[in-house]
């Protein structure tokens, strides 16, 4: 593989050029001609999938529909609900055009979909034999970024999902707040095998308009932390304004209690910037589109039909157990060259066929994620294909665990924060008396906010790092995308 | 059920009136806040999901991948090929505005994605190795709709997919073209139990910026043509201005051939327009997310015990049986009750299990499309199930194509075509010059326009039906939504 074609810079030399190559090079996006968007190219697309149908299955299997609202809000809807709107003001796009008339009553292109689904809510629910209502809309939203873009981090518009429920009780809510949040925590650790940190979002930090945010945190190898998802309890914050009201079974009229909640696809870019290497992508062998790339190796005629029954016969039954198989019969290109392409695309397990394969009864394993090559006799193919895919699934899982481990410094003295924020990065994790003061103080003199109030009550050590006062909980701080 | 929760005119009396009606009150839409915009709601999600999810499969085992573009795009970009942005640009939106800035080139809500699309492929595609380009996409497009709209046949957003495609050769497009109108018809005559007219549009009706297009017409019970789906030869009109070259296996650098198609959620409205009753919706079973729907009846404290066992157990074995079962066990509401709702709703096949039927070893069937009701044995219950549906399926095709003919009249006498679009509406197959001024007189004098130039080789009867003058096809004239 030339040069400009397999990634040029290392990984823990220049973390964000080697980002950015990655995800260029490896195809999974590229560069949109309006500033701050991106295409999502099919093997980025394919990934996507992947996460879609997993959170699609789980949220069908607890009672939650899909829907389709328009991506157009009109600005008195919009404005109905006042924080939230002065949250989202200065990113919204706004169509003031339509052919060549002005349009009276502007429309913003949603930056999410709150006011537009509440309205029609307040039209739906009457009784609360409405109830719950739990939708979620597949769709992509958009907000124009002032900051610099990054894809898949931060764009003008991302793919994402945004569930919308209302129940009876303010308890309910709040369980579906939570069990969504675990939801997610699963997918983002036992698919994605990225570890987080689950807790609450700080006041400053919670979604506009939110009573409370839950949220979950991963750690990137530039010490930076990323948030993968948030579920927010919206308590009557919305149902108010919006007027969404339902007789009870006691025959009283009462607002409902809200939850939503979203993940995007900044779950591809953890993804890439957790497991990814010098030579490229990794990919987790449950999301990936491809387990397994099979390339077949003959340089003499009288090697093709042999090598190319085997590598049919090797295919089938690894399909037939269930794996997603690709044969890269193209025969424009070399077999070394193949080799780099699948491992700039990341597929965590490339079988070569040779002529020599045949004559040996096996074929030759190699992982991705270790480059470690194994010769496997033919019958035992199917056990270890899929015992290998476990394995890398389980180890980049840990190999992520343990960065993890490596960048949470615990502290309760502030020269020491201040020292580990500006020249390691990572988690701080220390006891903080949760006053606003404090957390603006910190983030203007370290850049560090709180990311996480772990759920996990953990016990508190010392009295609150800033101010020195008594401490109420156990919070994580770091710089983050 | 009340009156206003039925609907209240009769399909044949009120047909405008009966349509939005159905698609109001079996919850399949809202309307949207901002005018000509709807919402999808869960019911008509799920069809739509459906659609999308044969097509998918479909598309996918023939080489196909998904990619997503942008939804913004810089007016410079659909500037490039003129005709086409002539075509788009009374009813594009603009985006002149981000939070408080003006945007300088001022952004599309996308139309199409021809030209955003193909600005990417100007730069993905260098050689003959990186042909055949077979993408499609899942998203929604926005054209501000000036004449009045009708809920999935013209919104002003609307959800769909659009596939773009690039070829090393004439041919290859043109096959693309072909086989993916097929894919349509088969989708839409064997899924969705609707017979179409396969054919050639006019140069008068054919998208703009195609070398041609070819169609798939459905005939509505009020006589009107609608448009099913859309599959296009671009020939190399877009490659040309969007500079989509390729180095071709001799070396010769040349522009690629290209083929555009697309089906949107129009296909919903056609399924209610065309099945739907008095008594609201008729889902052919291939597309119904719900095949079979169990009411339990009990009125008494010791029957629940008995009848929710058995309905429990047969749910068990139609749902093994690959089958969608729905148990309405809403205690609020009356068996009556559901019976309506979901007749409202569309739902194929009902199953009633009473007491009686539980000391009678059976259940009561119940057909959506003929009312018919059947008392079942409970050791034919799967095998009786999926026979009624797929009756249900063969006959609703049946009830269709009987309609279509009704509704096709073949005339040589213009008097004769007049009368009968004024009076009855249907298609009218008559052969034609195929001369554009013939085309525009008959639109002016009668509303009507051609809607396909059908592929099936019929045998020219007679001259023009316009000018007299020599015919070159059989053509089939129809007023149309």
């Amino acid at each position: 593989m030339s040069k400009e074609i397999g990634i040029t810079v290392k990984k823990n030399e220049d973390f964000s050029e080697w980002y950015t190559q990655v995800v260029l090079k490896s195809e999974l996006i590229d560069y949109a001609s309006a500033k701050g968007f991106i295409v999502l190219r099919p093997h980025g697309y394919a990934i996507w999938e992947k996460i879609k149908d997993y959170i699609d299955r789980r949220i069908k299997e607890t009672g939650h529909r899909n829907a389709y609202f328009p991506a157009l809000i009109p600005e008195s809807l919009l404005k109905k609900e006042g924080e939230h709107f002065q949250g989202f003001i200065p990113e919204v796009f706004w169509v003031t055009q339509a052919g060549d008339r002005k349009i009276g009553d502007k429309l913003a292109l949603r930056p999410t979909s709150e006011t537009i689904a509440y309205d029609s809510y307040s039209k739906w629910i009457r009784s609360w034999r409405d109830l719950p209502l739990l939708l979620n809309f597949w769709n992509s939203v958009m907000r124009a970024e002032i900051k610099s873009t990054k894809p898949f981090i931060r764009t003008s518009e991302f793919l994402w999902q945004e569930g919308h429920t209302a129940h009876e009780t303010q308890e309910e809510a709040e369980k579906e707040v939570r069990s969504i949040l675990e939801m997610y925590r699963q997918l983002i650790e036992e698919e994605l095998a990225i570890p987080v940190i689950t807790g609450f979002k700080s006041d400053k930090e919670k979604f506009v308009g939110a009573v409370y945010t839950t949220t979950l945190e991963g750690m990137m190898p530039d010490g930076m932390a990323l948030q993968m998802g948030t579920s927010h309890n919206l308590g009557q914050n919305f149902s108010r304004p919006f007027e969404i009201r339902f007789i009870g079974r006691e025959k009283q009229e009462q607002f409902v209690w809200q939850a939503s909640w979203g993940v995007s696809w900044r779950l591809i870019g953890a993804v890439i910037m957790v497991h990814g290497d010098d030579k490229g992508l990794i990919l987790p062998p449950r999301v990936t589109p491809i387990h397994v790339v099979i390339v077949p190796i003959h340089y003499k005629t009288e090697d093709i039909e042999p090598v190319v029954g085997k590598v049919k016969d090797l295919a089938g039954r690894l399909k037939q157990a269930g794996l997603t198989v690709h044969i890269d019969d193209r025969d424009q290109y070399t077999p070394g060259w193949k080799f780099h392409d699948w491992e700039l695309k990341g597929i965590p397990l490339r079988i070569e066929v040779g002529p020599r394969d045949v004559s040996g009864g096996g074929a030759m394993f190699v992982r991705r994620d270790t480059g470690e090559k194994v010769f496997i006799k033919d019958g035992e193919a199917v056990e270890k294909a899929s015992g290998l895919l476990e394995d890398i699934q389980r180890s980049l899982f840990e190999r992520a665990k343990e960065m993890q481990k490596r960048y949470t410094f615990t502290t309760e003295n502030y020269e020491e924060f201040k020292k580990r924020i500006k020249e390691e990065g990572g988690f701080v994790r220390t006891s903080f008396c949760l006053k606003r003061e404090c957390e603006d103080k910190i983030k203007e003199e370290t850049g560090a906010d709180i990311r996480v109030i772990p759920f996990k009550d953990e016990e508190i050590f010392g009295r609150c790092i800033y101010c020195g006062e008594e401490a109420k909980k156990v919070v994580y701080f770091a710089k983050s995308y």
